[in-house]
């Protein structure tokens, strides 16, 4: 029988608060499960970045990574906030390793194909490693990924957390039985955006199809939720999408989907 | 019989010039025992500090590493140089794994005591988690340090890289026949500073002695030599000091260390 493997994603409304953060990490640390954590950035790559004089670069309201943003957010993603979380992470008793996509080659990316615009330094991911990640998850590690990756060309590239997360959870499958976690501000899936009450709190491929055609699921939620189930389709049991304390608490509401 | 196993340091001159550092890794990587490499700062934490409006700050001619430069140093540190690293190893088919000391736990260390001079966030190691290091080289794993390390309470700590070359060998040394390598700017330890051939090419505790007594060797040398001598009286086999060509070219001139 696989080993269940818990897979959770933190975003930057953890990390930017220290009571949140501690919160989490020792919700994190009680977790006894397999565990691997994938964090985002946060507001302190944008802070480092204002300091030095750098102003982030923007097209159609997304973030393009020149090669001194990519400095910026290699620094702060992978060495700052990654080194801190592995370091407060150790100071519970988790025995926490911190990974970027090229350490041990565990995530392959390649820089975006420039269509309509052109993202910069930012990576698509192509490949994980299970094989080494199961490695360090059976000697007992818990991996802690931060959103940077590689394309085995020398080159690091900017990647969205929230892929990683369920690349992670695709690539592991093989191995593991891994649930998916996306912590973040809301509940859930709200039915209603200004309702913090209306959680969805269990979507279906079907249901799911119904909801986003009656226009009720948010466009901001669509990206996210497409990920989701196409890690499903790909083998993830389950994905859990809710506050950070949904982690081991699952009593308060939050949002299961299946397929 | 025990493994060989090269720990091989490198400082800022070798990272601060891009066309040195591309000839080291590619040196590195034809490198066929196990291999560890434990990179300094160089240039770029002082440039990041810089434009960020950070002056370092020193007493005695020495760095003190306050709240501010300790981030400073993580980031470039822990993120920008040691990811680079990696990845540019990761190129060339040599499976590297950037650590810090709270990576996996593998460097416990404590703020140094106050005595005459604070020295802020500098760390002195305590352990070295040689199990961890040895289960990460026996899967075909190349640890890649940076120089932080922790105090397993949460604090990161800016500690020196010869120290951590120097210890790593030290606590490897159950596991491993090590040769703990320093590379430098100059071809050895030299009789004269200013004769770059005058080279000692081989030192032994006694002729050491000796020669330090005589005030051949130079101020600066000297604590590095404590190091290695230090090492190799806790069961490394031989320390060589000498540019970064000498890891896989021994027929330039260098120095050799042995007790």
């Amino acid at each position: 029988m696989k080993k269940q493997l818990s897979i959770i994603k933190i975003g930057g409304n953890v990390i930017n608060s220290k009571q949140q953060l501690d919160a989490f990490l020792d919700d994190f640390t009680a977790l006894d499960t397999l565990k691997i954590l994938v964090h985002g950035g946060g507001k302190k790559a944008t802070e480092i970045a204002d300091s030095m004089g750098l102003s982030p670069k923007m097209i159609g309201g997304r973030r393009v990574t020149d090669q001194a943003n990519l400095e910026v957010v290699t620094m702060v993603y992978a060495g700052l906030l990654n080194k801190n979380i592995v370091a407060q992470l150790q100071a519970r008793g988790c025995n926490a390793l911190g990974l970027s996509g090229a350490d041990a080659n565990v995530i392959k990316a390649h820089k975006r194909i420039v269509k309509d615009i052109d993202y910069g330094f930012a990576g698509d991911i192509d490949e994980v490693e299970n094989k080494t990640i199961s490695l360090f998850l059976h000697a007992g590690i818990t991996p802690v990924f931060s959103a940077i990756t590689h394309d085995n060309h020398g080159q690091l590239l900017n990647t969205n957390a929230d892929t990683i997360a369920a690349e992670l959870a695709k690539g592991l499958s093989k191995d593991f039985e891994v649930e998916l976690i996306y912590c973040f501000e809301k509940k859930g899936v709200l039915k209603s955006v200004d309702d913090e009450e209306s959680v969805i709190e269990h979507l279906n491929s079907k249901s799911y199809e119904g909801l986003k055609n009656q226009g009720i699921i948010s466009e901001g939620m669509l990206p996210k939720l497409e990920n989701c189930f196409s890690s499903l389709r790909s083998g993830v049991e389950r994905v859990i999408i809710g506050k950070p304390e949904v982690i081991n608490h699952r009593n308060g509401k939050h949002t299961t989907l299946t397929l």
